[in-house]
């Protein structure tokens, strides 16, 4: 087992600097679109001998350090009753408006409302050599999808509720910590060796708000895994001004999108977190040069210290060349 | 004649705070909106009277201390020929992709090319008792749509063209920095006495990337307007690592988004710049106590230092109920 990537997550050191990449399984690779030619979205998360293969597409091809189940945050979600498609993006039929709608987020059990997860991270620990990484949604962001009924430019009616009705709010915060605690549990039972909590649309509020109406929840997370022993990840896009407070709600690992560098990253951080990042993923559809150059900068940002996972600030772009990925990913190991 | 907005963005003491809204005009007020149903965007821009009223709308419900012209970034680009639409959202016919597609973006002339905006803000400066507020897109912000051919979430495209040809990239901002000096003085010339550079997206780049391919654009902007002694103010959304380089540029104020609290900012900024801002715009989509609460948390975040513009973090939200927005104006003013 190539256990790089825990080692980097515990701050030990490491032979060779661990590197994965945020939504490397499906988007850029040909062979997932062969695949979803033929199968949905949600025909995949829910067959675990395909989305195993999708999970397990980039290990192949890339090299990556780790795997990261090929599923979707909004999995749990539909897996306690809510209606919701991806189009891509997440569509709600009926979006939460107000207290009357928290009746609709039962609790999950995972072994019964979404065995094709547990049974694809299954055949995923018993196939591979690197850990998998079993991921879940933080409460705001799929708090967000619920509210908006789907993608926002602007988080506004989000805010506005959240500013309207803490106590709804705060109901709603708590209903999904405890999905998601649930869900990522059942990960690591099933083999995952490594969680990350994607608090993508975080970066929308200020620290004052991200303190007062956010972190209660997202504390509730973390610490309802603390017992696990497996590295917490946590990463949201625009945080630069909450980097400390992610780490604050309990993380082990804080992503850093390509916004911050990652030594004013480091310096907010501190010495307790390991650091995941933060390559711009739009330099990725540069020629090779731009990419080596780039990659040395964000290297030479962490200046070598122990504690740094290397990755994306964001997610592989649908028009990456994998190509590029694959020598990005030699080009980290040093090859 | 009101001028605590000119005075506070040159760091002197004001009897009273001012304050004004990023896109105060238009979007959330009725008078404008029953406007818009008998006339289109450009239609209106091209028609000072009307351009005027609908600048002026604002300074009369809200109270505000600032009027900003009614147009849009992408108007100086339409009068040099630029084939492009607001839905709302900048479209182009036919996107920049190479050199040659340069020839398109000749000098702007700016009473030849765009008499109307010269005429409206003639007219606003005849007839208002605040400053009128000339503007334009910055650089990197026009580029993205030139390259784009219209929004982007990721600017992928964009980055691409940046780094794969520096050359042409570098020729690009150049000449959209002289069609941005050459409107602005001309803004200047009929009677602006502030102007604000736009560079909305910004934040899509790395400190590092911003120094190297869009910092030379920037300062040019504001060298080529130091002579005409009228505050000029820089702005952009989630720039929280670009506000040194914001100020580098050559900047008197700095606009600050919602996501860093105004101390921050100022640790970041120094003394040499005043800032603008913060409040969150969604938090004028909540009850007036938390909108009161949210404003005396940006007031207490800059401590009274002088050198302060109130405004938002971004542009009002078209949802706003203006009454709360005249509230904010008053409880700023402390009224």
């Amino acid at each position: 087992m190539n256990t790089s990537l825990l080692d980097a997550c515990w701050g030990k050191p490491v032979e060779r600097l661990p590197v994965w990449f945020m939504r490397q399984a499906g988007r850029c690779l040909p062979e997932y679109r062969a695949l979803r030619e033929k199968h949905g979205m949600f025909d995949i998360f829910r067959a675990p001998e395909l989305a195993a293969e999708v999970t397990m597409q980039p290990v192949r091809r890339l090299g990556v350090d780790a795997a990261i189940l090929f599923s979707d945050i909004v999995v749990p979600l539909a897996a306690v009753g809510i209606e919701i498609d991806l189009q891509p993006g997440p569509v709600l039929a009926r979006p939460f408006r107000s207290a009357a709608d928290l009746a609709r987020l039962r609790p999950l059990e995972p072994e019964a409302d979404m065995p094709y997860v547990l049974d694809t991270v299954r055949l995923l620990a018993g196939e591979l050599d690197v850990p998998v990484i079993g991921f879940a949604g933080a409460p705001f962001t799929l708090a967000s999808y619920l509210v908006e009924g789907g993608s926002s430019k602007t988080l506004g009616r989000t805010k506005a509720v959240m500013h309207a009705d803490p106590a709804f709010w705060a109901e709603l915060l708590d209903r999904l910590a405890g999905i998601v605690v649930a869900s990522l549990r059942a990960q690591v039972a099933a083999g995952a060796r490594a969680v990350q909590v994607f608090d993508s649309w975080a970066g929308f509020l200020s620290p004052a708000d991200y303190r007062r109406s956010v972190l209660p929840a997202t504390r509730k997370i973390f610490a309802g895994l603390a017992d696990l022993g497996v590295p917490r990840i946590h990463f949201g896009v625009g945080t630069g001004e909450l980097l400390e407070l992610l780490a604050e709600a309990g993380a082990d690992v804080v992503g850093v999108d390509w916004r911050v560098p990652l030594d004013r990253a480091r310096a907010r951080l501190g010495d307790h977190v390991a650091v995941q990042g933060n390559l711009d993923p739009a330099v990725c559809l540069a020629p090779w040069e731009v990419v080596a150059r780039e990659a040395t900068g964000v290297l030479e940002a962490n200046g070598g210290r122990p504690g740094h996972i290397f990755n994306l600030g964001w997610g592989v772009l649908p028009e990456t060349d994998p190509d590029i990925l694959r020598r990005l990913v030699d080009f980290v190991h040093g090859d």
